[in-house]
């Protein structure tokens, strides 16, 4: 299989890590540079000694970033970059013809307004938002292919998004009243010098933050929109919890038609089952749970799946879907790369599990 | 102050270690018998080296558990059992004249017909269930003060009824459609020899359990139909989380009168905080957070204090509310210790911080 | 008994806010004064929710810190700052006639050379080390009761000189070939905004680190040699640990006579609890453990106590002697207290546990 | 390449679990049978929800363990059994042809005599003992190659081992005297249900076990004589500590010749430097580490790579050696593996990172 150049920009923060560490371990990605301000003179193996093991980490020394470069380098670039800093170096890659994957959340919403709204500036480039695909490969797969610019979801929209969109294509819920109640590691603070994440602040402590309108808000409601046909609005309440990595949301959603009783919360079920079954079978990372097991984040940590499963209950008429992800992996890095994998013509699953 | 002998029965386990730790310190209980099958003959310095600083420690030995016996010897006796077991030594201390603060779930319903919907048999006393009183101190104050059997309330009734009570009673919400989240540290699950409640199986995991039907339902909604003035239906997820101590519940609820703009919602928020101050500005273990402040478990861990926080959502038009207590102090022990200086007519605080 | 108003100078930081902590439900002492540069101008309730229900955290608001002023406001100054900046906030408080309990390392050592050598400039005030005593009540009860600087020890020095100290005055061990390994909670490191201490680093790892030569082994050494009559020179190798709070040293001793076999590892055995029941029978806060058990960082968290076993092998000749402590209170805030409690003539345990 | 058809014998423990994970993913290995009492019947899927994604995972059923059959199953059989039982199994699988790799004590040692000393009764098959190789790669490469009972060594043996065997061959350290202090995750104490490793009894918790005589004693003192070439005893203290995995190992060691000053610790460090370099160069899974850095158990976390680093102190004259493991990988299934890969003739790296 052929292999490609890739590059990482930013890669001494926690996605940008487990970038690196994903490419390396990547049979026919090359990885040809890796960026960090803080870091650059530096070997992979001087700042991170997890990677001392891999031959190329004695050599492959961080740079200072530098877009047209880096474009000279490599084929594909990530950006693993802060929310604004990640459009400054996508518009002179993108210009130099490289494909862009960018974590950040510059170019995952298509509506410069509701980007205005959230994060409270005009877009600096609303042109390469058109341009753009929302990097979820399980919904938007073949545009991926063809994309030169990849907008990788965040973690908890992909928790979100996987579980409901499904369900909205069937008809099988109402768009209306859906709540997200999500806990997430503390690797989803990212790497930064902050009282907030230290050890102590966050072990044996459990808290809310970001309440009522977090800015992940957006492209979740935008992406629902798209499954739904019409405007979304949902509740989405974060919670810090004291793991390294995972996301644990739990969905209360409206049946489209009525749960009153044990039989139409048990037809529901097997409607939801099937929805669930037709859009994920193939699919090699969604895993649906069965029986009596419900999601854990230590079952997906370190690995790009996401596991969903979803009760009925006749007492309130409610469906509760239950999704678990490694917010670093499924919920940011080794999707970056299951995009990858699709704009490279490899198989999907290739260098992930 | 005139003190009181007590008694722990069943004082091997996380709640009944707690009641020793909190009576051991208190100035007027006297702590006179603890007992535990397993450790019988020990002393608690044996059994639980962090008190073998304390002189009594060194005498005070478990003993088996005998009713008869231990009415003989304490006047107010703590029971720290298992579901049903409780309420087999509840009956001969009521009738040997003792003060029966129990812990477990066996008295807290005041509907035989919902004990046997969530139980699964017929309750073993249910005369007595007319004598007990919900041992929530700032619900049934005057109540606890009077009765010989005390029901005291589980952890997540707790988190939940306190916060939504007051919120009920002035009619600001509905009683339809209320959402409980919660997130509990694993000495909720009891010190039992359980492979799910292992270090490695906790620890870096997050997880939904007892969906949708957790039997601690039952005396939540039994408590807010009577704040509501009629039946009430709840939808309650707990999840387990690696911290020892713990409950964060995030509660969503529909306002009684829309909340459609920024002016309603303030509005509502203002309405609410009026409701929260009416009721609990007196109350030494209830803390109402103002201004960013959210609640944090790590805020709460060892007192008998309960976080709340809330907040209204123009956009879905809801109220959010968050509580946070630690689960074996405010959710057990402590609170139960709360009704026992209710019950001697001591200042509520002693012996609680 | 008198009350004394105290000042916290430095209370944002974790011995700080757990003086703040021990200072609020102490019955004698009243805290008049807290400074902290960040927070001046908030509350205690604004900066520490957790003590939102204490009375005084809503009216006593931190302050810049001011050594004239305070000296005119609290007749006993608790310094809780970095080493360095103590002795300068030491010399104005002591010419004002405060009473100074320093918790830094600044006033520890006797001689002004090994002040030299490990902290590599001289020391600003070398006459006040000749005023200053060793704040160890168990060492150095009388001379605290008479001082108007004291020097609060550290944590992994506390965890050691209290186990080896009464074994080289008794002559039971060689001053010779002591090792002493330590494990600490990360709160030993402060509550400063540094990536080593993320909870993402901290979390599921284990490291040591300052290898082989510890700022600390200065203190640790110019004690055990005072206990010793003659240098002693240590091996000391600090871990860290992902626990808030906790030290378990663990340390490695030579004894003066040879044990070559089970009798005379017995009897060294005997010897060494003689010698510790002779120098802790009255110690309050001094636990020896009995039987099969071990120290345990759990059983003395948020205590003043420390835990001392020992066990001696017939294979190797030598002594195995391991204490517990919380690092925060026994290693640092609580043992400042219980000096304050001497200084001020109130029992030596008022207000700690 | 050829592949081989493998077994696992108990694969419901951590050891076991961790065998699947690895096999599963092995290119050559082909796991045919997984064998567990409790969980006969079902799928590994079921089991396993980690697993689930792995197609095999739906197929594979645990079936009760029956060696006979087994042996004609498979080519290669791990036994991840209770010490004991393991030796049961054994024996019919040898003679029925398998090559087995056994991951319990039972066949670690070479005397019967250490035996019985260290596991109070008569070795079952002492003939094996002569037959059985010690699973140590690094040391043990080509007998392992030829043999059909390897012994795959203990967590903590292989922490000392690999740091210890190259300077003791070197003649760089003294035999006497050498101190072990060991920091263990908790899945080294298994998947049981027991108390003691309940999460809420290990989390905030660290404490010493098994002071001061270890079983694992006798394995390490084995192995170190014959790099010796002369009987050793060692000073083995073990710790418990709340991570899942890892193991940390400070080892104190007394150099042959003295070191008294900074010339004489500088020149020692380099002949260790050579030593280790000599001996591990060449070792894809020995990360000797430069500079400033320290092992970290995170580090090798998930990974089959041990990290050392050295330290000579000038004041002590002593040698620190640290080394960090993950104790169910390069400390148990990982090895294993590798041991595999050179049975069958792999690279030894197949399937391990």
């Amino acid at each position: 299989m052929k292999s490609k150049k890739v590059a990482v920009i930013g890669a001494s923060g926690y996605s940008g890590e487990e970038l690196v560490r994903l490419l390396l371990n990547h049979p026919h990605a090359e990885l040809v540079t890796v960026t960090s301000r803080q870091n650059a003179g530096q070997t992979l193996a001087q700042v991170f000694p997890k990677f001392a093991s891999h031959p190329k980490s004695k050599t492959l020394r961080f740079v200072e970033p530098n877009a047209e470069l880096i474009a000279q380098q490599a084929e594909v670039v990530f950006l693993a970059l802060p929310h604004g800093v990640a459009a400054e170096f996508a518009i002179p890659l993108l210009n130099a013809g490289a494909t862009v994957i960018d974590l950040s959340a510059d170019f995952r919403l298509k509506s410069p307004a509701t980007y205005l709204e959230f994060y409270g500036h005009e877009h600096p480039a609303p042109d390469l938002l058109k341009k753009s695909v929302y990097g979820l490969p399980e919904v938007y797969r073949e545009t991926i292919k063809q994309s030169a610019l990849i907008a990788s979801p965040g973690c908890y929209p992909t928790s979100i998004l996987l579980p409901v969109i499904p369900l909205l294509r069937a008809g099988l819920i109402q768009s209306a009243g859906i709540i997200a109640d999500s806990l997430s590691g503390v690797s989803g603070a990212g790497r930064k010098a902050d009282l907030d994440y230290l050890f102590c602040e966050c072990n044996e402590s459990v808290r809310p933050y970001g309440v009522p309108k977090h800015r992940h808000l957006s492209e979740i409601e935008e992406q629902l929109a798209f499954a739904a046909g019409a405007p979304v609005t949902i509740q989405f309440t974060p919670h810090l919890i004291p793991v390294n990595r995972g996301i644990l949301t739990t969905l209360y959603l409206n049946p489209a038609r009525p749960v009153t009783d044990a039989a139409s919360a048990a037809k529901l079920a097997e409607q939801v089952a099937a929805a669930y079954h037709a859009a994920y079978d193939n699919e090699p990372f969604v895993r649906l749970l069965e029986g009596k097991a419900l999601p854990d984040t230590k079952n997906v940590t370190g690995t790009n799946c996401i596991e969903i499963a979803w009760r009925t209950d006749p007492r309130t008429g409610r469906l509760i879907v239950m999704s678990a992800e490694d917010n670093i992996v499924k919920g940011a890095s080794g999707q970056a790369v299951q995009s990858l994998n699709l704009v490279a013509g490899w198989p999907e699953t290739t260098g992930l599990v």
